[in-house]
């Protein structure tokens, strides 16, 4: 998947984010991300990179198959299937990019420009959509579960042993809590993030 | 640890959520929580319930070596001991009524209330505090790591089967991502939770 063929995709391109890198190594210190992480979820990419097609599929099967999620993608309760499909592409880039990219000033400022597009501020912009405006707050901080439970077996496809597996787990987890997290900056109000 | 003689322990006695049970009833779904969830909790209610201080003593090590969390217990930069054993015997509570009770009216208008506690509607006022006035919601939101990684050991120490080990830490980590979820309400932005 190379990144120039992603449309939408701008990381490196985007607005400073509000949260600072002190702020970041804090919420990092919070989620117990050591360095440990940085190696395990290294192993994880390399792991998943092939099967990123494989994922997306149990993710939006599991978006499709409850209308409470799939109307985000949709407007007047039709899905948007061009919308599906751009976004589907940035979403198998984030995969690798939480995997391997380093957690800097780039990373962060990408990581608030995703969480801007969940919102009235950015969503449906970048691929000229015209779903639902915003998604609520509630299912981002909830996805944290599915998208930790279901990639499990993914990593077990990797042949490593079962400790290795339990470390990108962990490690996965981690970082998906983070950017939730990181993600729910625009929704918050003033001050109380 | 009996409800009636925690000072500040009012559950069945707050006001109504904004949340409705239909929209709990989604979030579960968004969580993948069933009735093997259910079960799965219970008898990690079993299993914790003896260890409830043990756990407590991870948890507040955890929130003590860290100043940027301690902070929260704290009045220029001076953690008040009163406040933080009041809360505390509050959270042991908590613990065995995240296992055992029915996710019911009085359960999601006990969430909220808690969200609330959290945030300066209603910080330290339960303790006649006078400690920061804010928990931010990015540690909120944090801590579901934490949380689900340190209670796993204890949830072994009950002498079940690996498999239902899994399972309980399993219904664990949907219970924590489904009520730290459920307290972010007060934290948004007016229609965006
Ligand atoms: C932790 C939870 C979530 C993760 C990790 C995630 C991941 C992503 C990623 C990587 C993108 C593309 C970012 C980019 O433009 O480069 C994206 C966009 C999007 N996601 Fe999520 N997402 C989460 C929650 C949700 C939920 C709950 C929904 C609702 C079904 C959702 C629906 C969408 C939609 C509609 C877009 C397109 C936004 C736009 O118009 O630009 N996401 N998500
Ligand atoms: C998912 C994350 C969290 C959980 C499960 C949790 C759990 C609890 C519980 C059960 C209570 C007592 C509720 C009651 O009054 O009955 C409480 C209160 C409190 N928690 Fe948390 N908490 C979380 C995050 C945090 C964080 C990140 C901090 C910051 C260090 C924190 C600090 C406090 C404080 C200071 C109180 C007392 C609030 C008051 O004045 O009433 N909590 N928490």
């Amino acid at each position: 998947m190379e990144h120039s063929s992603i449309p939408g995709y701008t990381y490196g391109q985007v607005s400073r984010s509000p949260v600072t890198l002190d702020e970041l190594d804090l919420l990092k210190q919070t989620v117990l991300f050591s360095s440990d992480d940085v190696a395990a979820l290294a192993q994880a990419g390399q792991v998943l990179a092939p099967q990123t097609d494989a994922i997306l599929d149990v993710w939006y099967g599991f978006v499709g198959a409850h209308p409470h999620l799939l109307r985000y993608f949709s407007l007047h309760g039709q899905p948007d299937g061009d919308y599906l499909a751009r976004v589907r592409a940035r979403f198998g880039q984030w995969i690798l990019d939480l995997c391997t990219k380093p957690y800097d000033q780039d990373w962060l400022d990408y990581q608030h420009e995703i969480g801007l597009r969940h919102t009235s501020i950015k969503k449906n912009a970048t691929d000229g959509a015209a779903a639902e405006p915003l998604i609520h707050l509630r299912y981002l901080t909830a996805f944290i579960v599915p998208l930790t439970a279901t990639i499990k077996p993914f990593l077990q496809n990797g042949g490593h042993a079962e400790a290795q597996v339990e470390a990108m787990h962990a490690a996965w987890f981690k970082a998906v809590t983070l950017t939730a997290t990181l993600w729910s900056y625009p929704y918050v109000k003033e001050g109380q993030f």
